[in-house]
């Protein structure tokens, strides 16, 4: 077939460029680090997005939208914000172009300069702080529980499609309550949210914990994450929720008058998912035939091939597959059928594979005669041939098994690579091998920072299950009062 | 109340301001020209681009996303879409930041600046035409019916809260098509899409027509659009969808092998509609006492407020509230039960009025007596008491009939202000008390700009419907092929 993929252990990196493209996901633009996200990787995004928005609203958030630009001024307020966010940002210095004197194109009109540049939001604390303080005056005006779906930059030196891009797509929820116990109450719910999220619908397994100091979003308090494993065994942080304490409040003067009359400032949160999301996906289940997608976030999940020969025959088929299809949708089931004339059923066969339909259904002559349908599972690869009346119960239970069966195989393939490791020369053996090493350590940046020079290895979280037995440090053999998760990591 | 607003009559511009701060629509950001978008003004929003979105798929249409930048040189490709969007827009010459030498905050770079500048999207066609080279090789691939939900910039100097904003959300569909034909097809199958959803999901009448040429868009043959009017007797154009020719094609050098082996440029459309339609929605239908939402956009369509005095009453008022609130919801009507102890009818009444949630019901301890219920409609404020059983069905229909209600009334309001006019000297004083002119013009540039500097009124549009009488200029006195709209416009 023309669109082949490398082979994962070819090439794992080229593998998942190869799918990314071929599937037709994302390409690069014309914009250095900027991905155009094509329709079928969209249709997978939106499906993301309205269980996510869900899932917000039935924990009692609602949606909002803040301006695209911060003055450069906010990114200061708070000094680790700062030292985190205001390095690599697009800036906006000028406001008007105007024709080129030598009449070729345009060029920046050098008296449009604005007073004070912008900068377009890596991230949207500051500016939403800046906003609360006008609502905020009394304990009554909180908790105040916004989302945001939107685009933010982060000018990346080096991108990949999804996992690193300079543009993507996300959401950012900013909260503000009145007592820490409800914020830090709140950012751990985000977090539940997340890992439901990942688990349910993805059907990504995830290890829940907190991030160390010196890997916490800059200007919280607490970083709580999600960390997935790549089939190569490299991590993936699918999602984090900050408990940013007062920090923001502070550099923005949002106080409150409490319920007891007394005066403070104000608690807050953040928590945000993005289209890396879609590289989880993407890296967590797929195989060398392309694509494997979870029946749960498939934009369709049943596709149905006829094979034919004649317009007669291909009528015939055409009546079947209407009536079947009419009965999978009763059933909820979204499906398409491909009666493209221009091409053959085994391009359309792997080009279905390549996308990664969870179900794919034939229906030919013979099948006809003796009415069946021959079906196909994504995951597996597995064909039978099953009678056509009553397919649809049949079909809704195997996308019930394909989402459970991938999530496990995921869990299992997990389970089969993470190890604990107590000598730091079997670490530095082990890590080149993938996977989870479960791990003591001292808990000081120093010994952390040394681990990750001399093996690029990170700690990917404290988790918050699993085992709790105090230990000793792997590299000093100080006191350590749990293993930690470290990995090599995207 | 503490809210009261500025009413039309004393000052129609303040009333429209006090209205979206005061109904928590919308507020302006401490970024010039870009506003915050609150929770219950998004809330209404986000029913837009649901009924949009289904439309828009409905008709064929996928989303996909673009980049938010655009290289500068790009614009300058079209010749008349650089004059039209080249101009006031927001330019990015750097990419990184760094703490300044005094220690204060942060500075621009000034060695991190780009190559060649980048452009906020103003509008997308440039980068997506760059895109869809890549994707149009032959006949086979076309159509590409995209669409993409964004927000886009330009840097307008007089700002006003969704009605003109530097930055703004909406929607922009980009078609590419065969024949010249089916890209008239779809640009006029856009503009019917745009006026289905103003008349019968924001009731707002529109009259749907064809731009004048100095009022194309820029890039375009054909500018067709929907326009409405205001209370104010302003017109206000409520969506557009523009065949762009070979244009941007040419520009992008997009070809394709047609079905007969011949090669040629790709026909384009592209359309759109943004947060201005809020203000279209706010303007059309609201009073002196607030917001007055379509039964078919407002974010709940039922409120209810408990009358009672003491916890016990209150119980019991409730109890009756939520066996209501569960018949009115399995009808697909969205309630909301205030029960909110801080806060007093009385302010509760004026707060949903403000909001304009369509109906409001009172159940205080005289309706638990009589089994009764006092229902209050937002658009006219009449109220009556009825009985409580079966009453779901009552507001059901009584739903449907504000959502025609406010729909005729707009429209009647709107016959009253369309008027022919033949004389010039007639428009100069008949544009002053504001609606629809339909008069004669020449059809020249020259003329229509004439009118506009003398009166301020513009063409809104050459209508497809009514009156198609050929005449006489009413300003040259050369012939007129029909009646075109004039008016002054948001």
């Amino acid at each position: 077939m023309a669109k082949e993929l490398t082979s994962r252990s070819e090439n794992y990196s080229q593998w998942y460029n190869d799918l990314v493209i071929k599937a037709d996901l994302a390409e690069n633009s014309a914009v250095r680090g900027c991905m155009v996200i094509k329709p079928y990787g969209y249709a997978i995004w939106e499906k993301m997005q309205a269980e996510l928005d869900r899932m917000f609203k039935e924990t009692g958030h609602v949606n909002a939208y803040f301006p695209l630009f911060i003055p450069k001024s906010y990114l200061s307020r708070e000094a680790d914000h700062v030292e985190g966010f205001a390095k690599e940002c697009a800036v906006v210095t000028h406001y008007r172009l105007k024709n080129s004197p030598d009449g070729k194109g345009v060029i920046v009109d050098p008296e449009a300069r604005l007073e004070e540049e912008l900068i377009v939001r890596p991230t949207s604390e500051t500016i939403i702080w800046s906003t609360y303080k006008n609502w905020i005056q009394s304990y009554r005006d909180l908790p105040i529980l916004c989302n945001q779906w939107a685009n933010v930059v982060r000018w990346e030196m080096r991108t990949r499609l999804f996992l690193r891009t300079a543009e993507f797509l996300w959401q950012e929820g900013h909260t503000a309550h009145a007592t820490e116990t409800e914020a830090i109450e709140e950012s751990r719910r985000m977090l539940d949210v997340y890992a439901d999220f990942a688990e349910n619908f993805m059907a990504v397994p995830v290890v829940k914990g907190v991030k160390s100091a010196s890997e916490r979003f800059a200007g919280a308090l607490e970083t709580f994450c999600i960390e997935a494993l790549m089939q190569d065994g490299k991590a993936l942080q699918a999602g984090t929720s900050h408990f940013l304490g007062q920090n923001f409040a502070k550099a923005f003067d949002v106080r409150f008058a409490t319920k007891e009359g007394k005066e403070d400032f104000v608690w807050a949160t953040s928590w945000g998912v993005s289209t890396r999301l879609m590289g989880a996906l993407i890296m967590t289940h797929s195989d060398d035939n392309g694509l494997v997608l979870p029946p749960n976030l498939a934009p369709y999940q049943v596709v149905i091939v006829p094979i034919y020969k004649g317009d007669e025959q291909l009528a015939q088929i055409s009546e079947k597959a209407r009536e079947l299809m009419a009965r999978l949708k009763a059933l909820g089931i979204s499906v398409k059928y491909d009666d493209n004339d221009t091409k053959k059923p085994g391009w359309k066969f792997a080009e279905y594979e390549l996308k990664g339909v969870p179900v794919r259904l034939a229906i030919g002559a013979r099948d006809l005669e003796n009415g069946t349908v021959e079906i196909a599972r994504r995951d597996t690869l597995a064909k039978e041939t099953v009678s056509i009346d009553g397919v649809e119960n049949y079909i809704k239970k195997l996308l019930e098994d394909i989402q459970t069966t991938i999530y496990q195989k995921a869990a299992d393939y997990r389970a089969s690579v993470t190890r604990n490791i107590d000598s730091y020369d079997e670490f530095k053996v082990e890590i080149e091998k993938g996977g989870f090493l479960l791990c003591h350590w001292d808990g000081t940046p120093e010994t952390e920072e040394k681990i990750k020079e001399e093996t690029k290895a990170t700690i990917r979280c404290i988790p918050f299950d699993g085992d709790h037995t105090p230990g000793l440090c792997m590299v000093t053999g100080r006191p350590s009062a749990q293993r930690v998760v470290f990995a090599r990591a995207y």
